[in-house]
């Protein structure tokens, strides 16, 4: 029996019951139980993570969502049995797994082991961020993660920003600032009726998030004017004229041109540079959704393929895809690092002093209370250093050309087109399949893949078409898995025809 | 010597090694590479919430942002050195504790040690989320914590919800509905200028996100019409005709009344029935910010307190508040169900199908990819049982009003008004103080605490006077606590005095 010790309380026993309602007990008795779980999970997870990238079992165990329901149901005990190890075994039974060498699907990072642990510690200590006393060492890694970010971009000395939850609320903080700076009257204080409608010029190929941000902020379907894309499916930079052109004659201010790298569904680079001079001639602003690819900067072979971007007047940059970050981290960076603090204005006398600008990041995020997500990636870039993200990208990337090498290769593959990042779109064609059962047939060789469990991978539809969808995202995808992922394409459709 | 006996592949000997491009082996590293981290982490984490919870050291322990940013610069070598247990002790070192008994701040969870776990299997296994093939077991559960959310707040069979990102992208999201469902015309297809200007009432006592959203959505600061607080900061209900009268004088369309359940600040409850009963005469919108207090529900002695919101047409329930998850994870909910798809419509073909709308959870959130945020909040209430989390926020209520007699009686402090929550403002009032130095007194005795990190504690302007404000987050709180933090302020105030 060990004593309770804690100063100014009798010694009683040591542990967590109702009859020593004693802060001190109660928090060893937290922390051993912490300890005792904790251990027991880290093995769980080692063992989940080793057979998982090792290949074994399926990588999305498909079950309907009715029978997964069920095994879910929304009643739970007043007095619970305290399995937690149990309940976890049944969720990594059930889930998707990232770290299979053959999973291709979603560009969603199979994040660096170090990476997830850094989330332990972010969860248990919840330092909230919005305010730099909530937050301080999370705030601080966030300046240094965001000045390394835009010093890779080649923004400029003047560039700053944000770390926010997911691309699509960064678009939005993006454009936020975009519309202060460039509505052309006080579009925060006063409102979308203090001027005309206004508009970005955004490729069809741009994120659904675009259209939902400018939809949020009330422009409506007709605030975004489409640019046309050329034969890779990036926006062609001759079309802006007549795209800019055409939003003014619909009643429209355009404000911004809203460039991808890559975009999302066909993986190819907007024309950046090209863009930038187009943006630069009108005196419009330049967003660029680099959620996915702006990880490319990091590989000497590859960064070619951001050119331009050092002119971008905000750009974001996902670190759960390609910066193998758990989701989410999204950096939303500005040219000049005040356009950052003028997408939100409220200040709150409980939260904000007068000197909270530069500290104080809630003032800059949709959210008030936000994950400490920027010690994840302080974290593994401080140490493992910056190499194994270079290679990460560097190592996908090549993997996706050899494989659209591939598929070019057999004659019984059409690709939609070379890639240039790690996603690859494409079409099975068998031998006398006629076109017109061509849409049907992915759909269906799809399905039967991912409920077998062999693959998991998407598809999309572009220009009246459907393709398989593959992105390249564990670090464990190897040639001959995607050899194999032919193989299983060729098995399926020739089931599909039998059947 | 350990040997691969990967399938397929030659046998070699076992570990991460240029020369062996194995997935098998990679992963195998990977995994033994997480265990062995985390195995230490789980020690280093564990001996740190024993020593918060147990009171030692400083709460928070203050530095100057300039020396934190000294201490994180943004550079990163190529080569890391491994050392992420040194780093993490730093962090831990340089953190707001949450867990500590004398952390009475921000109104962030001190979070469950379990729920911390279940955020580690969250971010391994980094299933995204918004489709139901990237995070099944997720969207499963995330049907049922906000069907047991809804049920307890009474809102009926119909109601249907998201989770998100925090109580701002909630208010966004629950006000986008609104939008959608009052406004007259298609705001999201055509946007503000196919009508008149649109606003809602709320109390000056809402939170700064309700006004943030209705700014995002291009409403600009009139968007807002504010509705006379009582003298507990509470909406008068007998206001709301005035206010919405002066918003149609403005010539805006008011859809709808936002009350807080509490009001941030003063942590006082809107009279929800009273409210409610105005909408649905007036064929408003009812929106209840519940962020912070929805979880009275749970306590069969506060629930009175949110009588009425069983009528609330939309409610947001932040569980990285008062259910000790850490954050983020707001719930969304509509008493009808399908006013969860309004708020957002696009449709991405590569991401949804024709059945998509109750399983892709993505249709109805700001995110694209979003946290597998149910798992920890399903994982707890499952094994855990209910009765904690109802006991703690009991709990803190009843420390929070014993802490309110406690002002009162003391005749050096004014209390602002009676606790209806755990939240507790109050001024300190020493004898023979002017009046017009009260407020500095209040900013001087505050910064010195928490620069001495005995205790964290905030501030907040009320009527034009500055209060000490504290939230009784931490579940190791206890009455002599508070008495010696009452001590601490009047030992800071006599060091100020003399100062």
């Amino acid at each position: 029996m060990r004593l309770c010790t804690n100063a100014g309380r009798s010694p009683h026993t040591w542990g967590l019951s109702p009859e020593f309602p004693c802060g001190y007990c109660a928090s060893v008795s937290d922390a051993e139980r912490f300890r005792a779980l904790g251990h027991r999970l880290i093995d769980q997870l080692a063992d989940h993570l080793a057979a998982q990238i090792g290949g074994e079992g399926a990588v999305l165990p498909w079950r309907e969502p009715s029978e997964l329901a069920a095994a879910w149901p929304p009643s739970f005990p007043e007095q619970g049995n305290g399995d937690l190890g149990g309940l976890l075994a049944r969720v990594l039974e059930a889930s998707n797994r990232l770290h299979h060498p053959r999973y291709v699907g979603h560009q969603v990072a199979a994040p660096l082991p170090e990476a997830a642990l850094c989330d332990l510690v972010a969860s248990l200590l919840n330092n909230g961020m919005a305010i730099y006393e909530m937050g301080p060492a999370g705030t601080a890694m966030e300046r240094a993660v965001l000045r390394w970010m835009a010093d890779r971009l080649g923004l400029g000395a003047d560039a700053d920003g944000v770390l926010t939850s997911g691309g699509s609320a960064g678009n939005l903080t993006a454009l936020l600032a975009a519309r202060q700076a460039q509505a052309g009257f006080d579009a925060w204080g006063q409102g979308s009726h203090a001027g005309p409608p206004l508009a970005v010029l955004a490729a069809e190929s741009a994120h659904y998030s675009v259209a939902r941000a400018v939809q949020i902020m009330g422009w409506g379907e007709g605030g975004v004017i489409p640019v046309a894309t050329d034969d890779r499916f990036r926006m062609a930079s001759e079309a802006l004229p007549a795209a800019l052109a055409a939003g003014e004659r619909a009643g429209r201010r355009v404000i911004a041109v809203v460039a991808s790298a890559p975009s999302t569904a066909a993986g190819t680079f907007d024309p950046l540079a090209l863009v930038a001079e187009f943006c630069r001639s009108r005196g419009l602003w330049f967003h660029v959704d680099a959620a996915h690819g702006a990880a490319a900067v990091l590989s000497e072979r590859h960064r070619g393929l951001l050119y331009g971007i050092e002119h971008a007047d905000s750009v974001i940059w996902d670190a759960h895809k390609m910066l193998r970050m758990p989701a989410l981290v999204t950096a939303v960076i500005f040219k000049e690092g005040r356009r950052s603090h003028e997408a939100f204005s409220q200040v709150q006398s409980y939260l904000f002093g007068a000197e909270a600008k530069r500290w104080e990041v809630g003032l800059r995020t949709l959210e008030c209370t936000k994950r400490m997500m920027s010690l994840k990636l302080y974290a593994t870039l401080a140490t493992l250093g910056t190499a194994p993200f270079a290679d990460h990208v560097a190592g996908t990337f090549d993997l996706a050309r050899r494989f659209g090498e591939r598929l070019q290769a057999a004659s019984d593959f059409e690709l939609l087109t070379e890639p240039e990042s790690n996603i690859v779109c494409f079409r099975h064609r068998p031998t006398g399949t006629p076109v017109e059962a061509l849409d049907a047939l992915q759909e269906a060789v799809r399905r039967r893949l991912v409920r077998e469990g062999s693959f998991y991978l998407v598809q999309t539809s572009l220009r009246g078409a459907v393709w398989l969808r593959t992105t390249l995202m564990s670090p464990n995808t190897r040639d001959e898995d995607l050899e194999a992922l032919l193989g299983a394409i060729r098995g399926a459709a020739a089931t599909e025809a039998r059947s």
